[in-house]
């Protein structure tokens, strides 16, 4: 049997098996910020996989840890990260700073240098200095210890105003399991100043192929499905680290895959939570609902492109109960739908029936409004499809910290 | 001969054969405003046709104009033009009011009602009420005249804070041809508020099927290549009336038909461009050219990305020479290309070469971006597809325009 998966107090290194670091190396501006972190796992037989942006103009890190995913068949036991340079439009000096950061990495450990994963976030187009890395290294190693994994969930923020982290157990065969998250991310990007990053480990053991599918499976419905700006990253990427450590083994579509699956997509929807609420001016998280589809795709665009209209997030920022904007992002998604079957509402409270004003009343629509956590709720009435995003409002905030990344 | 095309003084009733007339009926909130207008072509030859937003959630008269144009062949003698309501989402209340509306309208002329188009623009799912309209109609045909042509432009407004109109003239065969149009629209869309409407008036002669190609043709280059916030509304339209009364005929593929494109794609760019200028909170117009792409078709969508990126138009608001977030927005375009071979300038000023940073000034670079108008260059050295596009900046003033809608 199986316990439910529960919080609990931790860092990304509580996970049996895994030290973790973090330093001010000096790649951030502001002296003393910690930019530089450390994920290691001492376990040999740690599994690992990825997911990484689809942006054509991907930064030299994601293009290194795809590589190194391949040549191991997923087998990773470093993570090091820097924040305050994305390392992303910088040619072949940049990967060379990468490829270079993960041998000298592999060397301290006596690791093949694939077995190493680098990710970075911050400025792009400007070189990431490979000295200030390789000088800290040593430093990084000696503070390694499960105690300072605390410290790596600030060392990877750069606009983000609060550290993201959750650590999840549960009770598998009497046995302990972890699963421990950190992210970063507060617009979906801002290629000068940050990028959306997650790190997961974990002490179950799970061969890399089913930890990939799983880890596949869990971001679609979690970082996959929230929009800040609609804005994809250079440098997006989400790896996961299994060490085995717990003693519990996991195999898909058995009872404790599945559970495994559930407290991974569990953790990855609280931190991609996070990162919508942190997302840069907002003041409300929304989570958008769709169902009654034809078909999931289409309740997925829907709800997509509601997320990113400019026009429906500046209406939740200013308590507008605008839902003719939320139909007319539905109508330009590419989803097919009868627009005269709609029904909306926000939380409980109904605005539009059958496509048609619900005749409602607009001070108690705006109280409900006014809530910093809400959900619109589309009906469809066509089929049984259905999608949830997460997004956040439109404010004078967002334009603030993007109308200049040097002030 | 043909003249070349000039800009002239004038209004949508400058062509020969057109009257048009503006008058306040109370369906805009400000008492007094002009709301209702109605052009009107005396030339029982006249050709027409339209091109309508592709959203599923389109409005009554979008329906209605479609039907018309398809049952006539594009034949229509008269629009009839409201603001202050979209009569969108108002379901089968909304059709009939359209419907009526066109009926009217014809009978006061003795035509069909086929021959009578419709156009809506202004708050969603809130009833456009048929009585104001039906009302003011005689009036409104009692002050029909090529002189009330201008008061037109005014009243199709709505959150736009200049009319726009142009005329342009040339001669052809020794005759003089005009060509006329007005326009609406501050954001692409903003469906309790605005939309974006165009029509156009000529008293060259052309068939309805030779006007709706060259319409497209100038659509897709004009009012297509322009983006505020990336919403498309349900009311969008562009409608062409021909009168034939120049005594100049055109036909597609011979000079006088490529001089008459030339001329409508002129007039459709002029109109589009103070769209942009007018956006909502917008204090930059921005021309985004992008060549040397594999396919046409990826050099759109890389100008498209760029001119939605909420991350490129709050950097051109604050001057931020962040050419990084312009390669990421081509980056997550869906075209494809090789990010290591991207020129990038603002007007002539280099800010990334070969996919790198230029090591360009910072204050130069700044100085190029305080212009009101610049224009955003992307060499791809890839092939020969090249696009352009408008946009403008994202500011403060469009989330206060678009935060609440009753205040």
């Amino acid at each position: 049997m199986n316990s439910k998966w529960e919080t609990t107090d931790g860092s990304i290194a509580t996970p049996r098996g895994f030290r973790a670091a973090a330093i001010a190396a000096g790649i951030k501006k502001v002296a003393g910020a910690r930019d530089l972190a450390l994920i290691v796992s001492d376990a040999p037989e740690t599994t690992a996989a990825g997911m990484f942006t689809t942006n054509v103009a991907a930064a030299a890190p994601v293009h290194l840890c795809r590589r190194h995913l391949r040549v191991t068949r997923g087998r990773a036991r470093a993570i090091i990260i820097n924040s305050g340079n994305a390392n992303a439009c910088t040619g072949r000096e940049g990967a060379r700073t990468a490829k270079t950061t993960a041998r000298a990495v592999a060397k301290l450990f006596g690791l093949a240098a694939h077995q190493v994963l680098v990710a970075s976030t911050g400025v792009i187009g400007i070189p990431l200095k490979l000295d200030l890395i390789l000088r800290e290294l040593p430093i990084l190693k000696e503070d390694l210890s499960p105690e300072n994994g605390s410290s790596v969930a600030r060392a990877i923020m750069t606009t983000d105003t609060v550290p993201k982290s959750a650590v999840l157990r549960s009770e598998m065969d009497g046995k302990t399991v972890h699963l421990a998250g950190i992210a970063k991310g507060a617009g979906m990007i801002h290629p000068r100043m940050a990028t959306m990053l997650s790190f997961i480990t974990t002490d179950a053991g799970i061969a890399p192929h089913d930890l990939r599918r799983m880890l596949r499976e869990a971001v679609r419905v979690s970082f996959n499905a929230i929009s800040v700006d609609g804005d994809t990253s250079t440098n997006d990427s989400v790896l996961a680290l299994a060490s085995g450590l717990s003693g519990v083994s996991v195999l898909p579509k058995t009872s404790k895959g599945n559970h495994f699956l559930a407290g991974l997509t569990e953790l990855c929807q609280a931190l991609a939570k996070m990162i919508v609420r942190d997302g840069e001016g907002a003041q409300k998280l929304m989570t958008i609902e769709v169902r009654g589809a034809r078909r999931a795709s289409d309740a997925e665009r829907i709800a997509r492109a509601i997320a990113n209209s400019p026009l429906v997030k500046t209406a939740i920022a200013g308590s507008d109960p605008n839902w003719g904007r939320i139909i007319c992002a539905a109508g330009y998604s590419g989803a097919s739908f009868d627009p005269t079957k709609v029904d909306i509402r926000v939380n409980d409270f109904v605005l539009c029936r059958s496509g048609l004003d619900a005749g409602f009343d607009e001070a108690a629509a705006k109280r409900e409004l006014d809530a910093k956590e809400l959900t619109l709720r589309l009906d469809l009435h066509q089929g049984q499809g259905s999608a949830r995003m997460w997004t956040c409002d439109l404010t004078h905030g967002y334009i603030d910290i993007n109308a200049s990344y040097r002030t």
